[in-house]
Parts: C-alpha cells; sequence; structure tokens
C-alpha cells in the first residue's frame, strides 16, 4: 500500500498533467486500390499521388494519435470512447475535425493545451517538405502548437516494410484558473 | 561540446520532470493454457475468461510501463534495477504491489508524482468498458492520477496478430519543497 | 472549428513543452560483421565484444531518440531535418555530438532544457550495470539531465528477435525569461 502522497509543492499555478497516445493504419495494397482509390490523408494534409492507409474515417494516424494524447492528459478517455460506436455523429469525420471536437472537449473540462507533439514512424511519405504545412493545420485544429516529426525504423518491422504507419504523440495540460 | 546550460527561468516552484515509460508481454497459447491455467491480470484487473499473459510476476503491462515511466522520470533506474533478481522478495509480486512500491520510492527521493498516463496497444480485451475501475485501482497504488487508454494496430505487428500486449506511458514529477 | 483556446492559467513562469522521439536501428547480422567489423556504439557508450547496430553515424538509437524528443518539445523538426543532407557536416557524426548540438540549437531558440528521458527496448546489451555511466555522459553532452532505461519485448517482434533496437524518448523544455 502507499503512502499518503507527499504533500505537492507550494505553487502558485495548477500542476500540469500529460499524457501519451498512440495510433497505427496499415496501407491499402496494390489489390485494394485496384478495387477502389484510397487518398493519402496524413498530419492533416492530402498527399496526392500516394496510397491511402485503411481504417476507420480517413486513417490519419497523426491527427489520432494527437486526439490520444490529448484524452490521456486530460483524463478522459481514448479515440473509442469518445468517437465510437455510441456516438454515430462522429463516423467518418476526418482526423483534423476529431483534433479539434477532441481539444475543445479537453478546453471544456477546464484545461488549457500547451502543446502536443506527435512523431510520425513510417517508410512514407517524406514528411520533412511539408512540415510546417501540417504543424499550422493540425495547430489551427487544436487551438495550440502541434509539432509533427518522423522517424523511419531501418526497414524493421510493418512500419519498416511499409505495410502501415505508427504515429506516437505526447502532450501537456494545465488546469484553468475559472 | 555544449554550451553552458541556459539559465532556468526565475521560477517559484521547482521544474518539473518528464519520464517515459514501456512493457511488453506475450499471451499465453492454446498450448501454454493447456499445460496450466493462465488467468488476465491487467491495469490491475481480473479479466475472467481471458487466457493470461506470460512472464515475470503477473505479467500486467500497463502497471509495469506506468512503474518504468514513474522510475524514469524520477532518473531511477527502471523495473529491473528496482525489483530484479538482487531484489527478491518482489519476485512474483503483483504488478499493482510494485506500482505501489515504485510510487514509494519515487516521493521517497523527494518527488511529487503529477501524474501518470498509459496507452495500452493491443486486440483484447476491450478496455473501454472497465477503464474507470482500472483507472481508480491503479490510482489508488500510484497516490496519484493514472489515466489507462486503449489502441490497437489495424492487425499489424504482434501486437495486431493477438500474439502480447504493450503498454506505454508517460508521467510528471515534481520536486518537493522539503 | 475549435473555441478559441481557453485563456491560459495566470503563471509567473512560461509554460513547459513536451515532446517525443522514436529511434530504430538494425543489428549488424553475422554476415554483415563478416564483412567489416561493427563495433556498438550505444548510449554514448563504446560496448566491446557486442556486435553493432547498422545505419547512419552510429547508430545510437538512444542519443538519437533523444535528440528527436528534444527537437519535438522545441518544435525544432527531427534528426533529418536538423541533420540531413543538406548539412554534410554532420554527416557520420557520433550520436552523442548530434546530442550536444540538439541541445545547443533547443537553447539557441530560447529554451531551457528540463529532462530528456529514454527507454531502450531489446535484448541486448544489458543496460543496468552501465546505466550511471551512460546518464552521465548523455546529460554531460545535453548540458541538462538524460535518464535511460530499458525493457525488453518478451521475445516478440523484431526487438524480441533481436534483429534491432527501439529507443523511445520524451522530453520537457521551459521557455527562458530573456
Ligand atoms: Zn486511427
Ligand atoms: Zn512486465
Ligand atoms: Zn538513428
Amino acid at each position: 500500500m502507499p503512502d499518503s502522497p507527499a504533500t505537492p509543492p507550494t505553487s502558485p499555478m495548477p500542476l500540469p498533467m500529460v499524457g501519451v497516445g498512440v495510433d497505427v493504419h496499415a496501407f491499402a495494397t496494390e489489390a485494394d486500390l485496384e478495387l477502389a482509390p484510397r487518398p493519402l490523408r496524413l498530419a492533416g494534409l492530402d498527399w496526392p499521388g500516394q496510397g491511402g492507409l485503411l481504417g476507420h474515417s480517413d486513417a490519419d494516424v497523426v491527427a489520432h494519435a494527437a486526439c490520444n494524447a490529448l484524452f490521456s492528459a486530460a483524463g478522459l478517455g481514448d479515440l473509442g470512447s469518445n468517437f465510437g460506436t455510441d456516438q454515430p455523429e462522429w463516423k467518418g469525420a476526418a482526423g483534423i475535425v476529431l483534433l479539434a471536437e477532441a481539444a475543445r472537449r479537453v478546453r471544456e473540462a477546464g484545461l488549457h493545451i500547451g502543446n502536443v507533439a506527435v512523431q510520425l514512424i513510417g517508410q512514407r511519405p517524406k514528411l520533412g517538405p511539408r512540415r510546417a504545412e501540417a504543424e499550422a493545420v493540425l495547430s489551427e485544429a487544436a487551438g495550440a502548437p502541434v509539432r509533427v516529426s518522423a522517424a523511419t525504423t531501418d526497414g524493421l518491422g510493418f512500419t519498416g516494410r511499409g505495410e502501415g504507419l505508427t504515429a506516437i504523440a505526447t502532450a501537456i495540460v494545465f488546469p484553468t484558473a475559472n
């Protein structure tokens, strides 16, 4: 059994809380794409000429991981509990729309969003040339700074084989005075 | 070689520190379960009717990732260095017991725990209906808010094939005045 | 569309920001090592007798994940955008040198580094006995506390098969007054 928690530091400001979020989607295969075109939607942007990700809504792993990190920091559950089958009005909504609504719910819960940071893991697309554009779109949706960065896995695992993308995110939120 | 660090902001409160933790365990296979029943213990809860995870102690990946994040934020090592073979009294202890002891060691080091956030990644069990229960049990053990959320990997990787579960966690801690 | 952001809490200190970083490298295979020795360089240390990681520079996943987390928190992009092909002077630089330069760029951007925390995921080497040494070297490079911890994946995935190492990191930074 734990001790009673140590007295929090005397603090003139409410203490921040952190969260973590992950999301993964598979790329549409050649066979999938022959049956139906599936454009890539990622980090709030369209990526013409790139085969897309499969999955619920637009499968924007970056936006979805950002939502999960925000809900996690705020103690508000996750994408599934917020936008799942019992809330059909969000079915098929774009990732960026879900991110805006996630941020709204976090603020509605009395929290200020410090920032959100997302790392995209996978082979394609090349994020670098469009990072600023992606960060602007995501930050506007969240009403707070959202950073996006990218890494590859050196050919290892499903991301290294180009089978899908993983995004991992963190967020920090602050209780507001009022 | 780096510059000397920038002067920290004049701050009336000690600066918070963050940590990250991961844990992974494999599910018992059908063959394993025929040899010996292995109940699922996850996020501090029993999950009747679900085949369990293999590994040290109860293999509670959520509790273990939370411990790792706390030790990481506090600069106190990890699960292995804290509860490893040279500390046999913790051998086989439930994840929730380890989490309580991890939190105790973090506070003993003069740190206040802001919160811990854990995202569970895998196919089963469905966490949503029991999130509140899991968060209550984990938070009581840690003496601080612990949030739990869940994501799947769209059928990709070992978590997508249902071979095991991954949990990834973050935590924030604050030096206490005394 | 989001509401306008909630008023930030009245705070005598600038609000901290958090970041996340991941890096993955494959181990050299037996065949690779017969062609050319490839020593392991990890967490700023040499690991004699251990086959090394492949990849750009010394493939120090711990140092690289730490860089990514710092850039992420600061909103400065990632390893690729900072030390990529358009900045050839950093080609082949040791991870620890990149970490020192990453920290310098973060401070140059007006940010104080609170801490960086990295979790190494994989089968080898055994980090525990050399954690203090690794943390000292990495912290000196970053000019801020860097914690390193380790976890295995219970034989699952590419890390569990010993094909490579993953490192995942988080960081917290604070705007400086001046
Ligand atoms: Zn998703
Ligand atoms: Zn474990
Ligand atoms: Zn690297």
